[in-house]
């Protein structure tokens, strides 16, 4: 009877990383695989605060049905937000709440791809794009991911030979890897594109999570008619909402708008009215300054911890902001060997070939520091050190 | 550079009634048209305490992300509630969370239907099954609604001749009909089904708003191991929350899972957590009979008014449950064009139009009255009245 269930579904990845989330389901482990946001810095309070005053105001109106595009005031907020940081000028009918990016990528699918056509994505790239889009799609394209962004002859050949519809991009802080896209690699990338009938997907949950350098342009300045931009609340207030947004051009955002009503009607609007509580009654930035400061000396507490502890031929990323930083061993090693070493030494983190569309025993690994205190963090990546040494000689 | 997008989208019905709505936006006009709970029985105070005592006592947990599946309490709370209601014995690990039934659907389209598979609903039909299943498939069949349920001849020849993987039924207080199907006609559909490889959706808003008669029995009953039922929080707490559930055997489930996580992760955490919190606080019975009360004295209202009002050749149906009830003009009679009579006399309903796959101008309407009182639907439907009078001879 298992042959009644669509094609689509036969080919979506399952996710490896919560089958390697059981695995590690012992608290004696220091764990760097999760890709979680630290909850020790969720304005708990604030949010009862706005979620008690909604309810005690406005709970009728709170607790019904509402617009498939979002709470108004909240997607003027995310737009005002948005237009600020980047000195632009979107309109709020460009802004379509979600819940989370994740469902933004599902309706991306819905619209854009026909069975066969092609995808392009980074090497390596979010597994969560990877299994979202392949619902739709078994049609992906990749391309390296370099310290300052996309392989720029990779692209244009890849547009030229197989006319992608969408290229998706986590151009800040990207997940797995850390990198940030130069803004002279976003130019690049923009002026190519300009010459092809491809939209970009720039996701991007970490970019306002930024504790070194200097912030670079989004692609909806760069490539404006061509850019669908996602954000997310769940790393700047929390994710427990489910909460996400989409800003795309007219024409994408109409048929987003049909899509995401034929998915789900609207978003929670509960989560809406609360979350936009939260902002109006305090300052986001503020709120986020502390994020940043925390995750930003946690990383430097990881780098310094690497360079004392990984042997000299191993290379890493280090990133400006963001929750993550990748890993490079010698050519020919697996990391997930390495995995099955360092589960038995209580130290975890996310073997590389879940981000490949088509590689396994991968010699990359993916390390998260936001959950780990500096202390956790040295203790770890001497764990993981040893196990490194043990294989790679 | 409108053709880049996918073909599934470009056939996707726009909500009729969304239209509609814009156009009654005149607070004079009578509304029998809208599809929503009653938000004056929403229980606020409830809501708002459940809320406080989860992010005081729970609040970093609540904020987080979560399980695909949903919060394992409230699903369990779901599981022990179906079986006492409908003396059964299903097991957790059949029960999903999802964005509200919508979702459900849209994930079981995604895991059934490739892009010609057959699907099989009532005429008329739920319009928002109809606008998200038609992302996956146009290959719509129907099957006509008698006052007993489903049609069997059709039903069996239509099996026979275009073995369709999906039957859609809202077999409560259907919308927009308001029709229950006979257990007697359950039966034999069950039976009929039991020689196909059909799966049968029981789509559920409603079921436990029954303010007369007896309950009938669930498929999940008479067709275990092919039925898949969807459940709401929406009618019977608030649908702000965009709450609800499916409950499907076990190799659906699997596949749902993977669907759902590719969607968007799982749904809304803080939402789950409330509502959970909600319904161990209070006693869930004694607000559906709040809810019960209310609806069952408006029906009765609206169905004394047409009695006393409408011309003898008009057809209606009188539900034992539900929100809506169902007008038949005389045949020839465009519902459409009664439409355009009575907003000019200030009442407004749904025509039938957009419960069809592909009828117009049909004789058929739809009436709420869930969000009326009695004296607003004693003058709502003497206007009504008035325009039928005016309109049929």
């Amino acid at each position: 009877m298992n042959d009644i269930f669509s094609d689509r579904i036969k080919n979506v990845p399952k996710s490896f990383i919560r089958e390697i989330l059981k695995v590690i389901d012992d608290p004696e482990i220091i764990s760097f695989a999760g890709g979680l946001p630290n909850k020790d810095l969720f304005p708990v309070e604030e949010i009862r605060k706005a979620a008690d005053y909604q309810f005690d105001n406005f709970g009728k109106e709170v607790l019904q049905y509402s617009t498939t595009e979002g709470y108004l005031p909240l997607r003027q907020y995310i737009a005002d937000r948005f237009n600020k940081r980047n000195n632009l000028n979107i309109s709020v009918d460009e802004v379509l709440i979600t819940h989370g990016s994740q469902q933004a990528l599902d309706l991306i699918g819905k619209i854009f791809l026909n069975d066969e056509d092609c995808i392009v994505i980074e090497e390596p790239g979010y597994l969560g794009a990877i299994q979202c889009l392949s619902v739709f799609s078994k049609n992906f394209k990749t391309i390296k991911l370099n310290d300052d962004g996309l392989n720029l002859e990779e692209l244009e050949k890849i547009l030229e030979k197989y006319s992608p519809k969408l290229l998706y991009v986590v151009p800040n802080f990207q997940n797995p890897s850390g990198i940030t896209y130069t803004n002279q690699n976003r130019e690049e990338i923009a002026n190519i594109l300009k010459r092809y009938n491809t939209y970009l997907i720039e996701d991007d949950p970490y970019g306002e999570l930024r504790f070194e350098g200097e912030q670079a342009n989004t692609f909806k300045k760069l490539l404006p008619e061509k850019s669908i931009i996602l954000g997310s609340f769940s790393k700047i207030v929390a994710p427990g909402f489910r909460l996400g947004w989409v800003i795309a051009p007219k024409e994408v955002m109409s048929n987003l708008v049909i899509a995401k009503q034929a998915a789900d009607l609207h978003s929670n609007y509960v989560g809406q009215r609360i979350i936009y509580q939260f902002l109006k009654d305090n300052e986001l930035d503020k709120h986020i300054s502390k994020i940043k400061e925390r995750y930003g000396s946690q990383k430097r507490a990881m780098i310094e911890s690497i360079k004392k502890h990984f042997p000299k031929n191993i290379k890493y990323t280090n990133p400006e902001g963001g929750m993550f930083l990748w890993v490079t061993l010698p050519n020919n090693y697996s990391a997930m060997e390495l995995f099955e070493k360092t589960i038995k030494a209580k130290v975890a983190f996310v073997p590389g070939d879940p981000f490949y569309v088509n590689k396994t025993n991968v010699n990359t690994l993916r390390i998260n520091y936001s959950c780990s205190d500096e202390q956790t963090i040295e203790e770890g990546i001497k764990r993981l050190a040893s196990c490194i040494k043990e294989l790679v000689v």
